[in-house]
């Protein structure tokens, strides 16, 4: 893991860019922590640099609470590699929305089962670098989408105590088994009125969840409409479980 | 309105019994409120004596906000005179249940409209008492069941600003027009894992809200296992409405 550039953000907040294998990343860490904090990695569909103004807001959001944020590039986001069939996948995918067609399972599962196969690995990679830094002491939490990847990790990384996903992507039907093994503490955000996202599924998701504290929580103002204060509920809910 | 019995409770709570044309209630008020506070009607399924610890327990967590809260004794609840139509009508609702059969909607209507029609304008004189004593200056919040009292309370009762509904009780079909005209902003409860709950019913029920803004909280732990987090969220939600 290398830092490439540090600043300071008006709050106090500590930003720095870094590569760990050529995968970009950033590190938020609070402005005055005096010991060893908990570290939150923010989960988002790719493309940091485009990213960044939501990232930064959840990062001071985290920051304010006294924890550590940290987010990675996806593989195929931002300036990263493409993969060949990433793009079909993708292509069809706007094909069929565009035709108003219902997405064919196996379109999203070209679409997000590689990229999850590819992105876990990396992701516990980077946690293995940040948790090496003394500033950063865990227990750690997974925040955001692409729900499938914070699926997979609650799954199959142990040092991650707590998710909160948002329902807002799609989700391959092998997913719900992985779901029925999930045992962490959940808290879920559904947009009920997001007209891309298919609320029955995340419903029916919702349910196959295996573990045994787990909300859900459902809000009105369309896919990038979640209001607010859901940023305090989610700093609350990771207050519960990571402290 | 005739204060019959008062007392301090040990966080400094002032606990008043009341009457009002007969209809018992109880008030509590913050130990320390320099100005008029705002209040939160609590609804609870009938029974005070009964519902009484958790009734205080709400209140004492409304206090510590700073807003008093108040409640009454529902038509035919406790030593309130029963309604021989309702009793028929709970008693044909206990059979279908030990059958293990669907609860008709006829069953639902005849055990819950009386009561709404008899409930609501209690509720309403209740609220015209209440606002007249100088420590209680509004705005208004409903919180708690049951939920068809409280759509019909959220659409009649313009000084009620916002309202925490618990989705767990039977709702005749015709609120869901009801549900539609209501504008305040909710906060759903919903235990998902209820049995004794018709969980599409209630997921229904939210959607037809036609409040924008409106936020559904489901949650694991039966019908009476509402997790305490959400004595906070819940407080949370007035602060941002009655403040």
């Amino acid at each position: 893991m290398r830092f490439t550039h540090e600043q300071r953000l008006d709050d106090g907040v500590l930003e720095r860019e870094f590569t760990l294998d050529e995968i970009p990343g950033i590190l938020w860490t609070p402005a005055s922590a005096s010991a060893p904090t908990p570290l939150i990695l923010l989960g988002h569909p790719g493309g940091l640099h485009k990213m960044y103004p939501r990232l930064v807001a959840r990062a001071r959001h985290c920051a304010a609470e006294g924890f550590a944020a940290a987010t990675i590039e996806l593989p195929g986001g931002g300036d990263r590699p493409r993969s060949a069939a990433a793009e079909q996948a993708r292509a069809d995918l706007h094909r069929a929305l565009e035709a108003g067609e219902p997405v064919d399972d196996e379109i999203v599962d070209r679409l997000v089962l590689p990229l999850v196969d590819k992105a876990v690995p990396e992701w516990q990679a980077a946690l293995d670098a940040l948790l090496s830094l003394p500033e950063i002491g865990g227990p750690v939490g997974y925040a955001g989408g692409v729900i499938a990847i914070g699926i997979r990790l609650a799954v199959v990384e142990p040092r991650i105590s707590a998710a909160l996903l948002f329902a807002g992507s799609y989700v391959p039907r092998t997913m719900f088994e992985q779901a029925r093994q999930v045992t962490i503490p959940l808290q879920v955000l559904l947009q009920w009125d997001d007209e891309g996202n298919d609320r029955q599924l995340a419903l029916d998701l919702f349910d196959a969840f295996g573990s045994k504290e787990k909300t859900l929580h459902a809000n009105m103002g369309g896919h990038t409409g979640v209001p607010h204060f859901e940023g305090d509920a989610g700093n609350r809910f990771f207050a519960r479980h990571l402290k």
